[in-house]
């Protein structure tokens, strides 16, 4: 059936605005993995980035210990670097939340929807070539054999159904899917600028009040502290 | 004559004030060559955070255009990240001239006095040498030869000016050394400082200031938009 279609010996079925809300959606996908690996590309660098800011803290107290000279200086730039390296989790936390629900939106929820677009699409060109078969049989001059009438109008009918029912399936689920998307993302954009805002503002306080609000949960435990070594 | 010293056999002449400053050069350099690392390393990972912002800005300000759903969302987060590297950029300056003083600090400066260092601890060991030579002529029964007296007594004078020449630029580049050290690095360490706060609190002002009081000039030009995807 693709072949004839292409060969233009065959007519598809066209929904317009069913396929143009598909074709949003894998643009959509595409705009939307782009974002997802940027923002996992800031998270790895911004983790080696908190992990060195680490390092810095202990080395600057180190040299504050053992300076009298400079002792001043590297205590202020000790105490600056650890008190950056300590916040830069919680932004990492709240980078890992973001990365994840975009993650799941995209690989998931999108995929499961692109899934049964994917069957659809099968399921369009099954109906249309049994569509042909009893166009050809209905016009060919021995459509006098009613059994092979009858089982082609049998097999156009069968597939008609499954088609049908598959594009009110996609139809459902590309509405849903969009109320999801927009829902999630308004949550995970919120939740990405103001955790962002308020470290890279130095306010501590509207920082933790981000977590708490999108209620995520730090992991315990510290980073370790060689892994900018690795690179 | 190390040997010989090694094996306890001739004596060593021993400053011990001066090699006890020569130590602790040592340990500083050391101390400062993982502050060195670190800062680089840093400045590596923030180059990259910095780029990474730069793509996610206009990746967010494409879908502000193309999402009237969640347009507003997208386009807090696109002028968020665009400030950001935008900011970044001038703190990457700030942390490119620490990196560049302190490396000139310990592998140029440091290493200068530490190569004089070396030619005075060679110089030490020649110095000895002649020194255990003359002791054992003048020691032994056929002390009665005039020229080999004459000539180790001549072969000692010439090492101890030298090894006393030597020890006194040791001691000179030492004091200057640490006096130059000090001060290049308490205005590293206050740059250092006052750019990274003014950059983590969100103060463009301050760090622009900053920039300006240790008149740090900002390479022209933009970064490379793709690198982050070079590692």
């Amino acid at each position: 059936q693709i072949i004839s279609e292409k060969l233009g010996k065959s007519s598809r079925t066209v929904d317009t605005e069913l396929e143009s809300q598909i074709d949003l959606l894998r643009d959509v996908q595409r705009k939307y993995l782009h974002i997802l690996r940027l923002s996992r590309a800031l998270s790895s660098h911004f983790h080696h980035v908190v992990t060195t800011q680490q390092g810095l803290g202990e080395a600057f107290a180190d040299l504050a210990q053992k300076s009298p000279e400079l002792q001043s200086e590297f205590l202020c730039n000790a105490e600056t670097q650890r008190s950056l390296s300590r916040h830069g989790e919680i932004l990492m936390a709240a980078l890992d939340f973001f990365v994840s629900s975009v993650n799941t939106l995209v690989n998931k929820t999108m995929e499961d929807t692109l899934l049964t677009v994917k069957r659809y699409e099968a399921a369009r060109i099954e109906y249309d070539a049994y569509r042909s078969d009893l166009e050809i049989v209905l016009q060919s001059p021995a459509s006098g054999q009613a059994n092979t009438l009858a089982d082609a109008q049998l097999a156009y009918d069968e597939h008609k159904t499954e088609f049908e029912k598959l594009r009110a399936d996609v139809s459902v689920k590309l509405r849903f899917l969009n109320e999801n998307r927009v829902k999630v993302m308004h949550k995970q954009l919120l939740l990405f600028h103001n955790a962002v805002s308020a470290y890279f503002s130095g306010n501590q306080t509207a920082l933790e009040a981000t977590l708490k609000q999108f209620n995520i949960k730090m992991k315990t435990g510290n980073i370790a502290p060689s892994s900018w070594l690795e690179q």
